[in-house]
């Protein structure tokens, strides 16, 4: 459990700089909560008066008698430290801090903002802010926060929360939210996040019970772990996480870095971690709210196979085509199943989508009759039913609820969503009776694939915890390729014979036992041996001498200050297809491990695969599935199918090499890895140790 | 003009199978038409009744006095043909044919379909249907149609018009657009399409001036000149097309070509055409409404450089991710208007997107000044404003529209698109101001992204007719390399120099002669040369004798006979970058010419540029733009950059090439295309002739 965790449900609530008008920052809280009945202690504090909007008010935070709880501030930023201190000496749990002029000004605001972190690390009271719009639960009634939207729509409890990085934005989700009927249980907003990240409340909301869908809005995430840690939390209590992470464009992420004051972390990286962890992101308010609502049957498909059933033949098309945009499995239905669907409708298209046409009018039953075929013979994990205008009619719409109604109840772990314009009234008589409703058929399709998703995540449950090897540590100095490749050698890891030579004589001989060869410089300062003249392929016994005798003279011209070791040769290895497998600290997540394919795909086409290390192989060989020039491996273009068991294990054993070594290492990379039809080779490896 | 001209405004409707029960197919367009007092003459023909719905009944179209204009056939399949005949004796210019039972449903109904679509061929009649839901003109309240969406919304005059190939989905889209308020002024759809298709609909709604926004639906185009032909219409009458041509996916296609029975032709080719000429293409309905809404104030934007202005950080992150998504310019605020921002607003982001921050709540006017330097200073070509729940405030919203209504006034071409949270009654009213307004702020990008689009596309103009090279002939035969290369070195084409060799003795004299070569089997019989054998690279003078009879040797034992002219010698080319130039037939749009890079780039990356050909230099050079690869052509690597002029001629003569081959040619490729420093060479050629 976080220290947050009663965060939600205080028994009181002080207010610093409380103010007695309710248009104020320091009015409007007080006024939510006097005018909504909130049932915990409330005390203004306020040196100048008396009462506060009908309340008593206290001259400050040490004339109230007894412990705080919660303590919310709104004065001026240079009078906030002392008031947090303040709360801490009164036991508070929680101060909540609205006021702005903090790190997003500049460097006196910044630190300010660290002697506030600096007290919260002192003395355990979690703070929340400071240039925070607020909080509230919509269950007690508890409204600490200023955003003006509570006045104008007055949250309804209900299953789905949210956490946001930014007010104002997070009070848009709100109010989006409100006006589609989505009640909302709690809101959390935690602007500059000197101490409480967006992360420790999502991980907040994850462990609550009465949280069945959590929505979140992040520019940044401060703690990587906590985020993971988060996720996974949600994950075992099955509850969806739905992230809009921004920043992903170079003008966004510049937005972003000046709005929040912290760098926003590489965007493919974010992606990489969030699918891992079972989170899933949107690009848009209407994508994150479209889910949430989908939610709330809380069923969530075992599969991906997904029957469309429809009264328009051009609505299943369009429905085929979203769904493959997003990986799902329009199967067909089994040959006998449809020759029997033709045999109660002959002009009914059976294949899935499936048609039951205009004859719907005139025999309904057709519907239940169809929808009962693709569970029980399709064996679809999921539904998507389009009624278009006619389940809006009164006429209509009534017993096709009924007709599905009766169905379904045989079907409880199957969703199924429909798509259907109509009045709210109608579509709440759908939503009562478990029954999502779309106006816009490619939305259903975009949320039954979030839902599908999710069902995956929860039954892949939380990844197995791999044990870190123990691994001498690394040698001191910068690594040239022969140590990267014996230290990766030892680790386990599939490496090209080298041996060293250090003159042509050793050079020749060599190249006579192993045949054509590699050879490259060696030197520990020689990271770029190919701008450093340093490398020959295809070198023969004939041509080995005068190769190593150019390699060195070339080196030394290049960097004549460089160690040089001699020349490192190496077999030449022919066939296969060469890849990147590479491992990074990033500064959010630590250790993550990526894989593309080499050249142009990873530098042009961008097609590189991540994941936060360690990995085992079975989630490496997803890493190899999802790049797009994975058929390069799988035999596109005649050649040879790669062994990608072999070369997932390279992966895997990467990324624990990576996760092993932690900090000690900024980047580590094989490249190429050669992958062949049995095995694979790491032809060249770097390793760079981070700056201590 | 198109002969459809009067479709939309007869002076009657003659009706064959007219029902007295308003519910039935042949009784509910009657019922509409009386009901909603369309000020036409109304015929119904039913030979059972005196009078159907309080009108006098005929007992047959001929029994009319006079020429009829438009009649509706809504009798069974075997009845409709001598009913098109009639209608024809009558004069009549166009005939609507409900019923179903025709090409959707086997062969018999095909024949069927068949003596119709001749009828019109013959008659001069023109035919919408059979199989089909419709049409309306809600201004003259015309209503030949059965879909029952009618009773439920009647039709609201706009300046929207709908095509569709299909009747439910066409429906769909009517109720959708109904409830969102919008205005349909025509609604067409064309069902099996024996005769009118749905672009020539699209070709009459372009050719209208009462027609300001057209959305079309198809699942397949029958006529791809007539689509082309409709969309320049369009574009010289700066009338949008928002296009939703769906059976993108494999299921989706297979879908789409058991409903509609025809093949639905490649989807990249669609969509390039599409954009070619002008078109948006919509993967969902509610981009395609969310598009006619914003076209509404009829601002199409010269450029795409964007201004975005919110009273949220976040919002602005969001914005200008999903901005960068669609290829927009958030471009940054010059220096100087940045610093100016700063001193009226110490706290405000004013580089792009524009932030006034909350302070917007004691000085409303931040927005018009800050409008107003975006629009001068900034010279942006549009504006979004992200004002979330604060514009649906009385206190705001009203005095906030006033300042902007102030403001845009002097900034005439210039639009600005809102994103709020508000009730009907306040939406209306910026509506009526001119300001379309979102809920979601990435729909409003979306659809400002089409409008800029449409901006280029309106100022872009049709493209210069080309004239066609008056090439002779293709030889006889199927043609070999040597022929192929010759061809097209004819028409202008870079092709690399080669000599045939018939004999051992020759290929060395040749190679001698040119350095390091390349040697092909030369046989008009052996298409796949690689494959029999029939290829050597580097081949040097002490190696061609050899190389020249393995290759032979190798020919006949792989195509015993074949026949086989030598070998075909060419020199090494060296450096550059492989790209494939190629044209083929398509079975809807005639020639198109593509270009992408090489191998896996193509077949494995799907990174391959579209055109209907011919196409000038000039758009071929925005075709190698546009491929994912294009930086190993622009010098990414280290890669000296390409001559990309000499690349996208030898794009556009090709494509010249194919069109004035026309129907002789299925296919002509160049692969590789060298793309060096300096120029290009076609390396190889392959031209496949039509079989006739």
């Amino acid at each position: 459990m976080t220290t947050l965790a009663d965060l939600l449900e205080p028994r009181s609530i002080a207010i610093v700089g409380a103010s007695d008008d309710p248009t104020r920052i320091g009015g409007r809280p007080l006024s939510h909560m006097i005018n909504q009945h909130f049932d915990g202690g409330i005390y203004p504090v306020n040196p100048r008066r008396d009462t506060v909007q009908g309340l008593r008010a206290y001259p400050s935070l040490t004339a109230i008698d007894g412990d705080l709880d919660f303590v919310l501030v709104a004065v001026p930023a240079p009078l906030v430290a002392e008031q947090v201190r303040a709360a801490a000496s009164k036991n508070a749990r929680t101060v909540m801090i609205f006021s702005s002029g903090f790190a997003e000004t500049g460097a006196e605001g910044t630190a300010m903002q660290d002697e506030v972190t600096r007290i919260a690390r002192e003395t355990g009271v979690r703070v929340i802010g400071p240039n925070c719009l607020g909080a509230f639960n919509s269950e007690t009634r508890f409204y600490p926060t200023f955003t003006s939207t509570i006045d104008r729509a007055t949250p309804q409890p209900g299953g789905i929360s949210i956490a946001s990085q930014s007010g104002a934005y997070g009070s848009h989700i709100y109010m989006a939210s409100h006006m589609a009927g989505l009640g909302i249980r709690y809101w959390l907003t935690t602007g500059n996040e000197a101490d409480v990240h967006v992360a420790e409340c999502i991980r907040l909301l994850a462990e609550r019970d009465d949280v069945h869908c959590i929505m979140a809005y992040a520019e940044s995430i401060k703690d990587g772990a906590m985020l993971v840690d988060a996720l996974e939390v949600a994950r075992v209590n099955r509850t969806p996480v739905i992230f809009m992470k921004v920043g992903r464009s170079e003008v966004g992420a510049q937005a972003a870095s000046s709005h929040t004051a912290s760098l926003a972390g590489e965007d493919a990286i974010y992606d990489a971690v969030l699918r891992q962890h079972g989170a899933w992101r949107v690009k848009s308010t209407e994508e994150m709210l479209d889910i949430a609502y989908a939610c709330r049957p809380r069923i969530y498909p075992a599969g991906k196979r997904l029957g469309l059933v429809t009264i328009s033949g051009g609505a299943g098309v369009l429905m085929a085509d979203a769904a493959e945009d997003h990986g799902l499995d329009v199967a067909p239905m089994p040959e006998d199943a449809q020759a029997e669907m033709k045999e109660i409708l002959p002009f009914a298209a059976p294949r899935n989508p499936v048609d039951v046409t205009a004859q719907f009018f005139n025999d309904l039953t057709l519907v239940p009759r169809f929808t009962k075929a693709m569970l029980d013979r399709g064996g679809y994990d999921a539904l998507i039913g389009f009624w278009t205008s006619v389940a809006g009619s009164p006429l209509l719409g009534t017993p096709l609820l009924g007709h599905l109604t009766e169905t379904m109840k045989d079907y409880r772990d199957r969703l199924i969503l429909h798509v259907m314009l109509t009045d709210d009234e109608m579509k709440r008589r759908y939503d009562e009776a478990g029954f999502p409703s779309f106006e816009d058929p490619t939305r259903a399709i975009t949320a039954m694939a979030a839902l599908m998703f999710f069902g995956e995540a929860f039954a892949n449950g939380t990844p197995d915890v791999l044990d870190l090897p123990d691994l001498p540590p690394l040698p001191g100095g910068p690594l040239g390729e022969r140590e990267a490749k014996a230290v990766l050698a030892a680790a386990g890891l599939p490496m090209v014979e080298d041996r060293l030579a250090a003159t042509a004589e050793e050079a020749v001989a060599i190249a006579r036992q192993m045949g054509p060869v590699a050879m490259k410089i060696a030197s520990p300062d020689i990271l770029h041996k190919t701008e450093a003249g340093g490398v020959r392929l295809g070198v023969t016994t004939g041509t080995a001498a005068a190769a190593c005798d150019e390699i060195m003279a070339g080196a030394r011209a290049y960097a004549p200050k460089a160690r040089i070791d001699g020349v490192l040769i190496s077999p030449m290895v022919t066939g296969g297809t060469d890849v990147i497998v590479g491992a990074k600290t990033d500064p959010v997540f630590g250790p993550v491990v990526m894989a593309g394919l080499g050249g142009v795909f990873t530098e042009v086409m961008k097609d590189i695969a991540f994941r936060r290390a360690p990995v085992s192989a079975a989630t490496a060989r997803g890493m190899i599935d999802e790049l797009k020039g994975a058929p390069l491996l799988k035999g596109a273009r005649g050649q040879p199918p790669a062994d990608l068991g072999a070369l997932a294990e390279a992966i895997s054993r990467l990324s624990l090499f990576a996760a092993a070594h932690g900090d000690a290492i900024e980047s580590v990379e094989m490249n190429p890895v050669r992958a062949l039809p049995g095995g694979c080779l790491a032809l060249d490896a770097l390793i760079i140790k981070r700056e201590v």
